[in-house]
């Protein structure tokens, strides 16, 4: 009950007693106790009359205004930290460059210090509660990273307590595309969509499971790891160890290392001039040399795509999902991967599955993570355990 | 508060006031009013003392005795229909030969016959509703097939409500993989399992998704639809009228094709011998040449495995289920089809996701589709919609 109105306001906005009473399906005055409730425990406040809807006049009901909650969002080079009200809105950020590779106690001291900046820049002292994204797996419930590839010093670190102790409020940790995913379905592309995949393309690959409105995270917490589907019996090793999987073809690390191979092969003299230029190529590079009309650059870009699209196809027919988001570093290649996906996608998929199913760019950029954390940690904190109702 | 309750007296049996009242975290007096109500409606009563746990002796609640659920399992060659008490216990049963290309007039008239054979032997007129389960896809929430591939003339067909109007009660239609799903779920190797797969092998290819204890049905009804994932670029022409379909390689007809084959080809001796004795190879024939230690037949078995073992990867890598049941018609033939799924599967995942992923063979024979089906309907007949509290 509480937790359905908290998350009515943030969702919603400020909503009258009446509008509460007939979403939550419950009366007036069940609702009048429960504000009541909610005022002393400074999450909600009456705000005043609504608008008439004929009849007796309601009254406005909203979230506390003192309510402030942070978002971190950690990648692989980078992070970004933000304080947001009740209802998710970014009031201040802060971005640091900083590799994930120099272990647990750098990269959060990193973070901690801006955090520190924007509570400072808001003039709070301590959050309601911080969110927290890794670009690798974690074991959400113990709230530690768990044998991340890319992130060694990690396997295992408290980053949940550890942050907790340091600002002394409520911490919830998570993947960063489930983040993201959460981030989209509050303030992106998926807003109001109750089942639908979030893709992240970046140097790994990985999706967000939304059903009925909540994440799906599978009985160890690992679901989403599309980057290791094998796509074929042979093809470059993995930072896994493996061969054939996803990520090895159609990840950004894999299309810098392609397009190295075009540069130096003579196959592209655009990717050709640009390596000269830079002496190393990223997957962004692709995008330069695209814009060029360089025909090697385009077909790895769609390489790449009918890759991930072929994937898609296998998991639109097992999970027949309502919408696709793609986002991460590689939809900045613009439309030609996107066509690729889409076009791969749709044929290969039943024709039941896709009548009906958008696949969309994400339109979030770093704000998606950081709305995305905070949004984890309001639902958490909107959601006391469930205590025994009379 | 009825479903769960109803729920869990069908799950659990018989259970004390006391006991109901903890696991749904509401007061005794609460269960004493709903019980109340609901032996009113005829659905519950009381059954005598409970046995003490110290303190105040509660009362045992169960589900009326006189509830009667019908499950009717329609299959491409055959149906099974079964009445069953109202914690689905089958009470009595009667099978049929009916070739499912005859159309929903001639079989649902058959399925009619067998319903109203087992209701004569229990001694009803009526039953509380019926589960129905058919070989294709269903429209779940109107009640009728849909472009079925192996069912001409079933297509847009109201079987729910042709079937609910002829019994005067209500009926549920569903596809026969979701329905072999929940019968796992109750009578079978998922029992108390909340999150597995169920992936049935036969003439098609499908799985059903149980997640958090519930049927997924997708955004259009079609989740679950594996046999036409598409697992090499070329291959043999599928029902569909695609190419590299699952199906196509490794569903029964599939078998039964590369088993002929094999025996014209002179590639192996016992399925040459069986198809001079029979005019035609099955699936099944596959498990005498087996039997007989032919080579050819065990390959065939194994490529099957395999092709089912590289789709069930991609799927644990993306959902990271507790369980997978394999079930359906190839599952006769014997562990080396299990092997290999397993081996590939194992081999092919995700450690963390597979570090407790049991992949077991179904159990239950055709009781497995009427159990569900009953358990379906017994569902919406336990759980009326949703009415305002006070």
């Amino acid at each position: 009950m509480q937790a359905r109105l908290l998350a009515e306001l943030r969702d919603e906005g400020p909503l009258s007693k009446a509008q509460l009473a007939d979403r939550l399906l419950v009366s007036r005055t069940t609702i009048a106790v429960e504000v009541t409730r909610l005022a002393e425990l400074g999450l909600a406040q009456e705000a005043g009359p609504a608008a008439s809807r004929g009849g007796r006049r309601s009254t406005l009901v909203d979230l506390a205004p003192e309510i402030r909650f942070v978002g971190i969002a950690i990648g692989a080079t980078g992070l970004s930290v933000g304080v947001t009200d009740g209802r998710l809105v970014v009031l201040a950020t802060s971005t640091r460059a900083c590799d994930i590779r120099q272990g647990p106690e750098t990269v959060l001291a990193a973070a901690l210090e801006c955090v520190r900046e924007v509570l400072a820049e808001v003039g709070v002292d301590r959050p309601m509660g911080v969110g927290i994204g890794v670009p690798g797996p974690v074991d959400f419930h113990r709230g530690v990273s768990v044998s991340p590839p890319i992130m060694p010093g990690w396997d295992g670190y408290p980053v949940r307590d550890a942050v907790s102790r340091e600002l002394g409020c409520p911490v919830v940790l998570d993947n960063d595309v489930n983040v993201l995913a959460v981030g989209e379905q509050h303030a992106g592309v998926a807003r109001g969509v109750r089942d639908f995949l979030f893709v992240k393309i970046g140097t790994g690959i990985g999706c967000g499971i939304v059903i009925d409105g909540d994440l799906y995270r599978g009985v160890d917490g690992c679901a989403g790891d599309i980057g290791h589907i094998r796509v074929d019996d042979v093809g470059p090793t993995c930072a896994c160890g493996n061969t054939g999987c996803l990520e090895a073809f159609a990840g950004s690390a894999a299309l810098a290392r392609d397009a190295t191979a075009a540069a130096r092969s003579g196959g592209s003299s655009a990717l050709a001039a640009l390596l000269g230029q830079k002496g190393e190529l990223t997957a962004a590079d692709l995008a330069l040399a695209v814009a060029q009309g360089d025909p090697q650059a385009v077909q790895l870009i769609r390489d790449s795509g009918r890759r991930v699209g072929e994937v898609l196809a296998s998991l639109v027919s097992f999970f027949n999902p309502g919408l696709i988001v793609i986002g991460g570093g590689v939809t900045g290649l613009g439309p030609a991967l996107l066509a690729e996906i889409r076009g791969v996608t749709y044929r290969r998929s039943l024709p039941l599955a896709t009548g009906n199913l958008p696949i969309v760019l994400s339109e979030l950029g770093d704000e998606g993570g950081v709305i995305g954390a905070a949004r984890l940690i309001s639902g958490s904190v909107y959601a006391p355990d469930e205590r025994r109702s009379a």
